[in-house]
């Protein structure tokens, strides 16, 4: 299948590879693909040309271009942008070739302007799963994998132990799509919870603020919640 | 150790309860002590002082007030009331009586005034934790056990596995003999999560939408999350 990744950063390459190896055709999308991204203390990371180049090479169905060529390779799209960046990443885009479409949604609208632990751009009784939900009425949002880091997201069984993921969306025939092909069938998770439609995308992006203090509290990303009902 | 809880509803009286059987005294506390509480289809919870009277029938030591008699019995203090109250409630009790003391908030700000699920009444940039914390800034406020339901809370081997409790507060040696005796103590919990100071309250109730999806999801509010982190 050809999947269209909005986004070029680690999670959109993380997320790439894993997709490649499962046997797909992957196009990650940058304003410049050619542009490496400079991640500060975590150095320097290839340019989206780079990692497409570098993956073709080992005969790996990988491309690279702007987010109007993604959105239109796509079958299955994925916005991987930052989270306030998303609405405008997706807006280059031609609106024909995102409408119809399964979107998963895995960013959160953090907003590092305040300083660290960054608050978010906007929640409570809105979420960044809605917005483009709203904005794309067409699209089949689905609202996944943004409560886990990139190398969870693709390796749930780096953790040891089976963890919960959690699902939000208005399209239950999207969601069920999602969570068998995408996130049982390609990256492995087992233990997935359906929260609801596209509203309950404000439920696990205001989890994050959550996550942010686990990783200060553990000292690694490599982290993860288990639900545990009583019997 | 005479505890002074703040609040009357089920949260105080199961709390209470527990805290009595441990053999503490308590007294729970209201606007009006005698006014039994309706909880609409989840029935009528007795008035603090019939709750008062049940258990010192018992021999145990249990009294019920108004706010300002738990906050002057207590030499420790709980907040149990709706956290859209919290800062009324504790403002009829003589501020001498508060501060100093630890006073664990185990209360959220859900307003429920839109309908459901609840919206916070504020987040993000702030926390009932913080509140309570600049308007008595000599209280030793903890933050906690505001992440499970009351039946939880008291019984966390109900959950037939062990699960979470975050902590959060800017006096460490506060949080430390919460911690110890109230938490694992008198309630039998094991994993404790410390998160850093009050402001990391924000964390934990924004977690709560999260948390009510979950209910929705599994159908009991007897529920909670596990952390599990990369080996």
């Amino acid at each position: 299948m050809n999947i269209g990744i909005i986004g070029s950063g680690t999670v959109a390459q993380t997320l790439g590879d894993r997709l490649l190896t499962a046997g797909e055709a992957v196009m990650i999308s940058a304003r410049d693909p050619d542009l490496p991204k400079d991640l500060g203390q975590r150095g320097i990371l290839p340019a989206a040309s780079v990692w497409a180049t570098l993956n073709f090479d080992q005969g790996r169905e990988a491309a690279a271009g702007v987010f109007a060529e993604a959105a239109a390779f796509g079958e299955l799209l994925i916005n991987a942008t930052v989270g306030t960046a998303s609405l405008a990443a997706l807006g280059a885009a031609d609106r024909a070739d995102i409408e119809g479409k399964i979107l998963v949604d895995l960013s959160n609208p953090l907003d590092f302007s305040h300083g660290m632990p960054p608050l978010l751009a906007f929640c409570n009784d809105d979420s960044l799963g809605e917005r483009i939900q709203a904005t794309y009425a067409g699209a089949r949002v689905v609202k996944a994998l943004n409560t886990v880091t990139a190398a969870v997201m693709v390796d749930p069984g780096r953790l040891g132990e089976e963890t919960d993921l959690f699902v939000a969306g208005n399209d239950a025939a999207a969601k069920s799509w999602v969570t068998e092909h995408v996130l049982e069938g390609w990256l492995g998770w087992s233990r997935i919870v359906d929260l609801g439609d596209i509203t309950a995308a404000r439920a696990t992006e205001m989890y994050l603020p959550l996550w942010l203090r686990l990783m200060g509290a553990t000292g690694t990303p490599l982290l993860n919640v288990k639900l545990v009902v009583a019997a």
